[in-house]
């Protein structure tokens, strides 16, 4: 009979697993759109500071999910990395790729500041107070990274806007 | 040849087109998550309250929409509600349905909220005050909608772990 300790693990390392998922498809998703930005530098720079940080998560995450004795989940990975290649290709068929990238990022941000919100929760529960600090401190990057959106995405649209409307400048991306 | 005011008056539009078509996917997101929701009341009656407000706000689009002569998108709404009758089927099999809920709508919007702010820096470059007012309002409501699952999340997701470590209890959804 499980008790409530094992039920509190098992519900841990099942979020730990899909956050891992969920970085992998991060990871695939922030590549694909910092590679094809060409005129906006700040916006292509932070998010290639991002996916390096995203692959420390991914790496601190995996030495979680061992800890507690669990295993990586690749299928699950290799499927949401398929996902938002896609998603990431029909993005860039948008003639404002750009704006759609930084709208769709502000959101994916903010589902991961929920997700790590949760599994704060759930490690305090479990009594892993090392994986709800791990969490905390992922926490911290996910937060600044949507702030840093929040904060430069009047003057990312401006730029936009501007360059559509200046003959021979290149707008999408 | 093109004006800028035809440029800016056209990117507008445009806009305004993929915010309908946004609000469609909401709408058929949100019924179905509401629909599903057992054990966590204070959140169905949140949700169903903004399904009925994104129903008055896609109204309010398709009036910006026609009043710059254009048309309402019916076949990208239509592309986008099939995707996120996909999207909530698949949440619908995860055991932790509510939890993923929360973070996805979080997401989803946090990336409304990018759309609106957006669309008002266009409808201003537009001259068009009347639509940069109605965007305005509309992003209070997104604002307000993304704030109350920020500040009940704890709670319904301390609720789901109570639940799930509970005999008897079911917790998914």
């Amino acid at each position: 009979m499980s008790t409530k300790h094992d039920i509190r693990t098992a519900r841990l390392l099942k979020w730990l697993q899909d956050a891992y998922a969920m970085e992998q498809e991060a990871e695939t998703m922030m590549k694909a759109m910092a590679s094809r930005i060409e005129h906006y530098p700040a916006l292509a720079a932070r998010i290639a500071q991002h996916v390096q940080e995203t692959r420390n998560q991914a790496q601190t995450l995996r030495e979680c999910i061992h800890a507690l004795g669990g295993s990586v989940p690749t299928a699950k990975g290799l499927v949401a990395s398929v996902g938002a290649a896609l998603h990431a290709a029909g993005n860039s068929m948008m003639e404002d790729e750009v704006v759609k990238g930084i709208g769709l990022s502000f959101g994916f941000e903010n589902t991961e500041i929920a997700t790590y919100r949760a599994l704060i929760l759930a490690a305090e529960r479990a009594g892993a107070t090392d994986i709800a600090a791990v969490c905390a401190q992922i926490l911290q990057e996910e937060q600044a990274m949507a702030g840093w959106l929040e904060q430069h995405q009047d003057s990312l649209v401006g730029a936009f806007l501007d360059r559509e409307e200046t003959p021979g400048a290149e707008s999408k991306r």
